[in-house]
């Protein structure tokens, strides 16, 4: 077993020595991560090791990529792999292919390759290090292929990646024990749904009673006090040794969108459950009351209606949404009372804010910023404000061939002209973290020979910084009326969202970042774009947010959801660290 | 009785009060015109009232507008009007309105006034002078209050021309007989339908049998040899009295869009019809076989192929398509067999082009540029062809909130690009009629906070010279594969149509041209953007069209397609005098 300490201390022909293998016919690798020593930690090393990589000219990454082997390819059956990518192979399962399987990866094979000119490359350990099947594989490899090759570049790079850290733990015997805790729980509360092949859970249904349930079972066995209040939030506190001591709170919510990922939420709620077990099995406490909360709602799924956990708590709970009906009719009252609870007791959950350190929580990030720039974790700056807008625009339908050029009202031609101004004027504020979107967009009934006479779309702009937003706003609007009012185009448009960001403290920010850096990771900020809890805990307290990396090219809302157990590992270490060096507001 | 000899002979001031009432308390309107003494006929009369008005000042051309009484209005009431508008509005039965109608319209009045800040007017008399309904007018009165100020402007004005072409008409004694008898049959026919509420009439049904069978008739009432063919064609021959004279064929479609208009197709076999009547009645014959057909098929709607009854006369119809089947299974050769014709004999109809001397067809405009340029008919150069393509652009979904402007792939946003792009490329060859429409225009799916990740869009290139279309269609192809490429859009371009145009013989043009000229109508020069039976029988032989000014705008394929007696007319002396001055070829 190495050590990091004898990495840290060898020369540079030893370190690369010890190195080989852990990239593929590679050594420039770690000769230059080598001047980065002395490396904090594991994760330090894995930077370092990474950042050479994305340093590196475009020729020397593709060499990197070539001199990977084919999956199950002929290297495979001649046995010219290295022993790493042999054994990883046959740990997947790959020598045990059916004809069928062999003939389709062979297909899969030769079409990556005479699209992008490389080797597909694919961590075949798998965000837990338990390995995919076959099946996964084949899909995620029939999925790549209609990447774009820039973006299939550098997904290949993320894989060696993945592969050198799986690697790397190996080498140094490191487990990430949390991590892999996170993962597991993940996966079991995951598999199960309302809907047979699609993870669902919506308020208070079957599934999502279980799972509050299940949650609740492992904050218990965790060392926590644990009790499902009124709205279906479970809530369990890490007593401090201090009965007046304040609460810090931690949490995010279990329910999930409809066909939704494993990690959304939950990793907010498990993460911590197992930092506590950790504590606890050390018999550590803390100098707080430590409150985790898995919130029973936040997506607003079931009864179109957002945050009924989160806004519980800081007392924002509006009783008149217990009379709305889900779409079978069921009113939310109905489904609180059906569960065993007390919908009168509603108020009762609300916080006393003098009781409340403030609020932190954990959450994937939903998009691919920490995955472009290779970073396992960020830290939140705000949760971005957002205002959303319908526009109908009405022009004048008539013949595609007889009505020349100049004689058009055209709504679509119109359309297009906003879809780029948004474009343009909401890329002028990457630093407010400033997006615009126009998400929909259609001619209703369009015909091939008919000009629009109608066209309908969909604004969404958000920014972390509020008059960032309103500015953007403002002059997305004053643009439509003078794109309407230049192509004779009228225009209705209605406002339909308009949300104020939260900002997260600084002082929250602060410790969070110290954290992450003894973590060996570089702190990097990056605001929200989502909504998140936090958001609604801010009315009550000040909040922040550590945002965990999300894999496939940063998707969510979808099964395609994924993170690593290294990622939770690293999420975990400094949320632990966070708590242990935690220091309330002067 | 005023007559037009007197008109071009009297001094000015004679001539201007003799014209006082024409229009409203607006004598600089004559004042102008009487220049250009002496006119021609009543037409000439009309469209020199009618530049007059054109070339006004916008302030001259608002006086004469606001010199008009609102509807049903106080100076109704007050008995303030003058004479002539009390008459026209009490022959519309405006002074029985119920109390609703009289509030509806009171409550229009003001609205109308309040967008457009003159007041409404409409030729209450309608297209054919027998007088619009209460009904028809508050519903024309509703439609138009939707309608953008300057194009309103542009119909207020073309109804004052039309109110002042029907006190012509009075004031002259002129009927425009011809005219009438095509909007009195086209009306007749046009209440024969499959549907309730619509004008549909497809290849071959009960409707459609039942409208040649009409056709038929008036043909044979009109001295002409009649047969309907194997495709339903209805063929009348007016003889020559000489037997070995060759043969001058016109003629248009009697099948209809679903929901259609009365005159697309029709007014070309309805006019020649009254044409050969009004011969026939005067015992003229020509020295041609003159030929009316009235083809079954033109629009492709029951069997989704179009021409079937003009490919049919050109020899061109493919036997194929007789097992093709409709939309309820129904073979195209079941119906033509249960409509008591034998498929077999179909390659028959086929003419010799050796005996046909040409072809001229008359059509309503379906478009709005000789609405737009007060011109009651014009002389087609050539039916444009058409280049038609399906784009689906695939990028990447992703969240709207978490996926800054830099690192996104929307499909939508390279749709904007590619629709303003066809705008720009096909608004820069108006000699050649260039058009390119993007009718479609869709991201399927679409949600307010996703990026679109695909989007699919239609592109239909039209001009009537091929040099110009193909060029057009090659940069747009050119300048999408740009536009996705820098954007790293995934692009499939799907050719769907590509038909080459048809120009007009010049030969036929001129005799048209010199025949409107005759007519007392500047010879004005437009393509057809749409296609008609003249493209498929270009195949056969030399063609000419002769379009008809479109009311409402120009819209068609539409129940609000219109026209007037007085067009209709004009149209009718420019065909009957192109024919009785008609030289063959040399």
């Amino acid at each position: 077993m190495t050590t990091l300490e004898q990495l840290n201390h060898c020369d540079i022909a030893t370190f690369v020595a010890t190195l080989h293998g852990i990239y593929e016919h590679s050594p420039w690798i770690p000769e230059r991560a080598a001047a980065q020593r002395p490396l904090r930690n594991i994760t330090a090393l894995k930077q370092a090791l990474h950042e050479v990589v994305a340093g590196a000219s475009r020729e020397e990454q593709l060499g990197l990529i070539r001199a990977h082997p084919e999956l199950a390819g002929k290297a495979a059956i001649a046995g010219e792999l290295t022993a790493e990518s042999t054994g990883e192979q046959a740990k997947a399962g790959l020598h045990l292919c059916t004809p069928e399987e062999f003939a389709t990866l062979q297909k899969l094979n030769s079409d990556y390759n005479a699209k992008f000119g490389f080797p597909f490359i694919v961590a075949v350990k798998g965000p837990t290090g338990k390995g995919l099947t076959r099946q996964a594989i084949i899909a995620t490899f029939s999925r790549r292929l209609r990447n774009q090759p820039v973006d299939e570049l550098h997904e290949a790079l993320r894989q060696i990646g993945r592969i050198a850290e799986m690697r790397l733990n190996d080498l140094l015997g490191h487990v990430p024990a949390i991590g892999n805790t996170v993962m597991a729980w993940a996966e079991e509360i995951g598999g199960w749904s309302e809907d047979e092949d699609a993870l669902t859970c919506t308020y208070m249904t079957l599934t999502h009673r279980r799972t509050a349930d299940q949650l609740a079972h492992w904050m218990r066995e965790a060392g926590m006090h644990v009790h499902i209040d009124a709205v279906g939030n479970v809530v369990g506190r890490y007593l401090s040794t201090d009965p007046a001591a304040k609460t810090l709170i931690t949490g995010s919510h279990y329910d999930t969108v409809r066909n939704g990922g494993k990690y959304d939420g939950r990793e907010g709620i498990l993460l911590p459950i197992a930092i506590v077990r950790h504590l606890h099995e050390r018999g550590e406490t803390l100098p707080f009351h430590f409150e985790i909360i898995g919130f029973s709602e936040e997506e607003g799924v079931r009864f179109k209606s957002t945050f009924l956990g989160s806004n519980a708590v800081t007392g924002q709970f509006d009783m008149a949404l217990l009379d709305i009906t889900d779409r079978d009719g069921i009113s939310m009252r109905e489904v609180i009372t059906q569960a065993g609870h007390d919908v009168s007791t509603i108020p009762q959950i609300a916080r006393d804010p003098a009781d409340v350190l403030g609020y932190v929580e954990v959450h994937i990030e939903q998009g691919p910023v920490l995955l472009q720039h290779d970073l396992p974790v960020g830290i939140v700056t705000s949760i971005a404000g957002s205002s959303r807008y319908l526009v109908e625009l009405r022009g004048v339908a008539s013949h595609a061939g007889t009505t020349p050029m100049a004689m058009r009202k055209d709504a679509a031609a119109a359309a297009a002209e906003i879809v780029l101004y948004v474009e343009q004027r909401c890329a002028q504020d990457q630093q407010a973290s400033l997006v615009g979107t126009v998400g929909q967009l259609q001619v209703p009934n369009g015909s091939t020979n008919v000009i629009p006479g109608r066209c309908m779309l969909s604004l969404d702009i958000r920014a972390a910084v509020d008059s960032v937003r309103d500015a953007a706003a403002s002059d997305v609007l004053q643009q439509i009326a003078a794109i309407c009012a230049r192509r004779n185009i009228e225009c209705k448009v209605e406002q339909t969202v308009s949300a104020a960001a939260a900002p997260c403290a600084p002082w929250l920010m602060q410790q969070l970042s110290a954290a992450t850096e003894r973590a060996g990771v570089r702190p990097f900020q990056l605001a929200s774009g989502a909504g998140h809890d936090a958001m609604a805990i801010a009315r009550m307290t000040d909040v922040a947010m550590l945002f965990t990396r999300c894999g496939n090219g940063g998707i969510s809302h979808n099964p395609l959801e994924t993170m690593t157990a290294d990622d939770a590992e690293v999420s975990g270490q400094i949320l632990l660290d966070f708590l242990r060096s935690f220091k309330a507001k002067a």
